[in-house]
């Protein structure tokens, strides 16, 4: 057989593999999977190299489905190479089954999770930049695009960055198949447009058709030659090709095929087969790591005043001088958010992301995928750009740390489009994530680098503005925990604050205690988990409870607070402090206490439950 | 004076005004205002048509600051028109002065708040489709970019879409000042690389030296020739130009400059002055729009199996036969989240955005700037691609409604990517805004027509699946309420859930019935504001709570019953149920139960509460 028959035999099997995995599940997109066919054939069995008996080889090639609802295609693949069953095939869609509606790392040969479109070539970027520039390993990363995926902005941030870093490690699959799921795409078959675009930014750009086996080839020819310089294959497709009754015909997206449409297009594919390509492996050649030493933090005197962001930027520093796979980026703000200290003093460990959030966070998803330790910084306001990044980081199992600045009204004069208010709601609904607010320098200090050894999403808020170092450098803060700044049995309040407020509290607690107040003081610095039992007990002692942080009052501290005690006995009188009322400019001392969160409206709160204290305690 | 010689004039006072108040307030951005004086005195004392005195007028163009952090520029402007005085321009950054650090619409001249950049332009498409297909008045929307932001990807949404839409009545302004905050754009002065960009996306691009007030002029006037052509206008400029010790360096990013500086600067620009600009005002046009007429909403048989995103798409067609106000868009989904019934029926008022979410809510926020009341839909999950726009769209004082569709575990087996499931979270944590979930068709309806009234950003969440039609057609569902599904003197627990898990919660009550335990069953469907009074009731009434919702466990419904109830006395028993486990595929029912959020899990939450009342219960 010749090498074109073989690829056609193979591309046929996976058609008939999509559809009777789909048609088997009941729903599915076999008629996205049928476009790529011939595509994936030839990069399977000719120009991919992937040891699939060992999948976290480091100098394998990287595949990512951008668009990843063509996960038929991809699983057919695997039983291709040899990995997967027929019968596990056809688990597709079950539950339990690791063969999801789309991609996820719940396979070994799945690196990412894909499924919102628009984040595969972003995240294939952070591969790439790890290739070239860190693992110096051959590797290419393969990323396969759909055409409807184009007109989300992230593409263009990837695009735009592979040129800039130099990617030509970097080859990006474009499927134009012409059809979105409700029609057509806006450029349809206009693949000279695309080509024009990819080119303005720096790209070179093939235009092949799609279904032609030996152009397909040629065109990957081509890119495995480009050193400096991304390619982009553009590949005019017929969506469900193969499939006579539904190619290139609307209203066909996201569907199985009916059992008798299904029967006969197998048969016209030429039926069930169990075609297996023995994949190219790669050279057997590891980056070299140094191995980690342990890590010196800055210390800070207490009484000093020291902004958090600066103690993130000396503390990422200093971890980055002990460990070498910690890696950083930052979103052109890094003399704000303090990363440019590690920039300055590892640059072959940072990159630059400019004012493209979304191709931070995909960057860094790549990077851990090649087991880096990505630390990623901008002000907590403009995460939000990049919420469904994190949000599909969850689902890709990633390993990221995320540092967002400037948090809360206490920035000051730069007024609410600055200000962070709603990064800890945002954070903690992300599936397994860790969040962390610290209040002084050797806090911050610590949680920078326990963050290295936290799996998921871990994030750290910091703040703008100094604040008074209020614990010693030998001070341990586990994630978790909570620490208890004042306490003693005389209690009739506790107040819990993290971050700014936390010196706002303490002194309310210091104004109540000249009233004959004692009031004990929480520092919940780790916002989730949070330290459920801590908050119950003084819950319990104290029967009062008064919860100030510097955030929209939905999502936050608060929220979390009471989580932690809503089952426990008895509930403590309860008031929350936090912004209800878009802030403007000021000094951050009178956003403070315009917003109603300032050490003044603390001691009033907690005057104000002394008040109410009456029999309802008594009852408790 | 020559006309030249005017703007020259006008030019040194807008930067002589942006440089006294950022001195003044000590912070701000007057190297960023400087680079764009020339432009900006010229588009106001020669292009700009626009009636001060009447901010709202129809027919008035429009100007974005999409590099919002030129603001002073902008305020220096409004004083030049004569609707700012001296003193007040010396009011900004402080507390109370509407003259914020970004602009925000506490000013009548500011449309839109701006300073999360990338955002203008994406805005300035929603403002010029409505000039073009709905108002079909003549104004233009100019809007000034900065260098820097053209790194966002949402800059390449909207010059899609400009495109794409033939938006000839829209300008950009691109301020190539090559700096940013952290040191040189990834282009620097590569103007050419802009325009073959802009050029490859069907835009005409005019190259020019943005000090030269004649170029300038005549770039002006070629864009207002445009008719179905965008036009950008790159701007080769100098930052912190007209003020030689800060021109063109770096490290003066967000910088006020020094009183000394400051006072050299002023006196070599040749000192305040007070000239003001007679702005040309627009031909007094206004749009025809019909008056509106009453809904007829669907109504929908009780016993019957509908899905609230299929209710949705009845109910917002209605809505759009008589109110001719109303507008839609969706993500390139309409067909699952039925916006499409509307897309068909008043095509004119359709805005299909493809596969761009932040574009939608960009383009929203610029239709309600003109007086339209958008409905914009997508997946849930795929909202978080926009958060960092509806954030904004708060600050914007703007009137947004937001659908999102499958949403939760429920949806089955397309898996976690295609899950919303921190949407309660996020939009809970948006200033100001409403949150609703319905679990029926016609509450659906009842709600979709409420959110034409209602202010603010307000978000409603729609199920993929079919679920029963529980409540007559004829029911109101007031924002802020909720409805007791079931409720007697006898009930010994409540189960509070909304959309999906509300329909759980009847069976649990079913089967506990039963059991002779008699359960008060609430629905929650407005998440935000929540009806605190009716969840106070039943906690005091029953003793014992669950809350089920398919949402992660974090800033959902939980959370807000939570922070409904926390002041309340006595506190009941509590169980919160919601997903807590990384879902994967399976049947919606399947995956409802894995998530421990069936009726199965309701009833035993409830019977486990029922254990542990003992005396805890008595004593309250």
């Amino acid at each position: 057989m010749s090498q074109i028959e073989q690829w056609r035999e193979l591309a046929a099997q996976l058609r008939v593999d999509s559809i009777r995995a789909t048609t088997q599940a009941g729903s599915g997109h076999p008629t996205s999977s049928l476009s790529a066919a011939d595509l994936m054939a030839v990069l399977l069995d000719g120009h991919l190299r992937y040891d699939f008996q060992d999948p976290k080889h480091p100098n394998n090639d990287h595949l990512v489905f951008s668009k990843g609802h063509a996960s038929p295609l991809l699983f057919a693949m695997f039983k291709a190479a040899g990995v997967v069953s027929d019968a596990e095939l056809l688990t597709l869609r079950t539950l339990g089954s690791p063969l999801e509606g789309h991609p996820a790392p719940v396979l070994p040969w799945v690196e990412v999770a894909t499924g919102s479109l628009g984040q595969g070539l972003a995240i294939g970027v952070g591969m790439a930049l790890a290739g070239r520039y860190l693992d110096k390993l051959p590797y290419r990363v393969w990323v396969l695009s759909g055409d409807s995926e184009m007109a989300e902005g992230s593409v263009w941030e990837a695009i735009e960055h592979a040129a800039f870093y130099k990617l030509g490690n970097l080859t990006c699959i474009l499927d134009v198949n012409r059809l979105g799921q409700r029609g057509p795409t806006m450029l349809e078959w206009n693949t000279p447009a695309y080509a024009a675009r990819a080119r303005s930014f720096g790209w070179e750009a093939v235009e092949i058709d799609g279904h032609d086996l030996a152009a397909v080839d040629r065109a990957y020819a081509q890119a495995e030659k480009a050193t400096d310089v991304p390619v982009i294959i553009i590949a005019r497709t017929r969506k469900g090709n193969g499939a006579a009754m539904v190619e290139d015909k609307e209203n066909w997206h996201g569907k199985a095929l009916p059992k008798d449409d299904a029967e006969k297009a197998v048969a016209a594919l030429g039926g069930a087969r169990q075609v297996t390509v023995a994949v190219r492996k790669p050279d057997d050649r590891r980056p070299s790591r140094a191995p980690a030493g342990s890590v010196a933090l800055p210390a800070y005197k207490i009484g000093d005043s020291v902004a958090t962001r600066r103690a993130y930027g000396d503390a990422l520093k200093a971890l980055g001088a002990v460990r070498p796979e910690v890696v950083a980026l930052d979103g052109e703000v890094n003399n704000s958010t303090y990363a440019e200290d590690f920039a300055k003093a590892y640059p072959a460990r940072y990159f630059e992301m400019y004012i493209a959030e979304q191709q931070m966070v995909a960057a860094a998803v790549g990077l851990q995928a090649r087991g880096y330790v990505p630390y990623a910084s901008t002000f907590a306001a403009f995460l939000t750009r990049a919420y469904d990044f994190i949000r599909m980081a969850a689902v890709s199992r990633a390993n990221l740390r995320l540092c967002g600045s400037h948090a809360g009204v206490s920035i000051g004069q730069d007024g609410p489009s600055q200000m962070g208010l709603e990064d800890l709601a945002m954070m903690r609904a992300v599936g397994g994530s860790t969040v962390l607010y610290p209040c002084d320098a050797n806090q911050t200090a610590q949680l920078v680098a326990s963050m290295a050894e936290r799996g998921g999403i871990v994030y750290l808020r910091t703040t703008r503005e100094k604040t008074p170092v209020i614990y010693a450098p030998d001070q341990r803060f586990p994630i978790g925990g909570s620490a208890v700044v004042r306490a003693s049995d005389r209690d009739r309040a506790t107040v819990v604050a993290a971050g700014i407020t936390l010196h706002e509290a303490i002194t309310a607690q210091q104004t109540l205690a000249g009233e004959g107040i004692a009031v004990r003081v929480i520092d919940a610095y780790s916002v989730k988990p949070i330290d459920q039992r801590t908050l119950r007990q003084a819950a319990s002692e104290t029967g009062a409870l008064v919860v100030a942080e510097d955030h929209w009052a939905e999502g936050g501290l608060g929220d979390a607070v009471l989580a932690a005690l809503a089952a426990s006995e008895p509930f403590p009188r309860f008031i929350h402090l936090a912004v209800r009322v878009m802030p403007g400019s000021g000094t951050p001392e009178e956003l403070l206490d315009a917003a109603g969160i300032s050490a003044r409206h603390i001691a009033g709160a907690i005057r104000s439950l002394m008040a109410h204290a009456g029999p309802a305690q008594v009852s408790r």
